[in-house]
């Protein structure tokens, strides 16, 4: 952040705002603090007779990896709705959301991964334009070498190690090793 | 946004840009795309004796009102780490998250609640400075009618009606009547 969005002014200062505890960038001319917040990046885990759906990316980054259909939570969606729309961007699936999986925390990147198990609703998948391939996976088959991120890694160990479970949990993670 | 953080142009446009589904503020001058996303907020649900902790806010919206612990999840923190800060912060009240409890969303006002059933690690408890002032309540003793928000007392509800219940499952909700 360069310049204020709300007056235009380049004069910024990086400082804890009274009553606060945190440093953000306080616009001197104006008075406008600007947050900054971790970001959602919402997706689903689908599984169909036993096989869950996996992507490989046509974009950066980890272009040629996989992934599980995952993106940015937008504006005026609820965290189901920005699931079933990434599904279906990415891999053509039309699913339903039976839970909530995982919650898996990236703080030093300011990003929350949230994942749903989803059961499909039509039998139909294909690549979208963000995906080279789509395709499902049983447990042996998944490319784990090949995943494009920890956080999606997570959720399918998860899933594999505790799918018999009768107790159907959501699971927390992060990338970091503090303990909270 | 009135004027592009990057540049500080006031040249933006509001536009779907090429290859995305959404409009977003894009600035002619510079071309970066401005995303705005959901925040996330972030609190506990803390259980101690059969009795979950409230606040009463001290501060606006809602002022006088009561809610559970629950506050905007900063950057660099894990979702755990933000719900225990802010249980600290509005009651003094030392907590260890023990599951997710709650998911809601706000898609009118681009929020995502979650709350976590947590336990105490130290008996104390105060009124911070964004208090009036905390308790413990039973569920026959919840000030029902004097709850700040509907996030929280959806939370409150799911709780108590499940908490004998042998599978602690997620409890997903939102503000709107769409079907996800
Ligand atoms: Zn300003
Ligand atoms: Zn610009």
């Amino acid at each position: 952040m360069n310049f204020c969005s709300h007056c235009g002014s380049n004069q910024l200062d990086c400082k804890v705002p009274a009553g606060d505890h945190v440093a953000r960038y306080v616009c001197q001319v104006c008075g406008t603090v600007h947050y900054v917040n971790p970001k959602m990046v919402v997706g689903c885990l689908v599984v169909h007779e036993e096989r869950v759906l996996l992507c490989r990316r046509a974009i950066e980054p980890r272009y040629g990896f996989w992934n599980l259909p995952t993106g940015f939570l937008e504006s005026g969606e609820t965290v189901e709705e920005g699931a079933i729309r990434e599904t279906w961007e990415e891999a053509r699936a039309r699913v339903k959301v039976e839970r909530l999986h995982s919650v898996y925390s990236l703080p030093h990147c300011d990003q929350i991964i949230i994942h749903f198990v989803a059961q499909l609703q039509e039998t139909g998948i294909e690549a979208g334009p963000e995906s080279l391939e789509v395709n499902f996976f049983a447990e042996t088959e998944i490319p784990w070498d090949d995943m494009a991120f920890s956080s999606h890694r997570f959720a399918l160990e998860r899933y594999f190690e505790n799918r018999l479970k009768p107790d159907k949990q959501t699971y927390l993670g992060s990338s970091c090793l503090r303990t909270s």
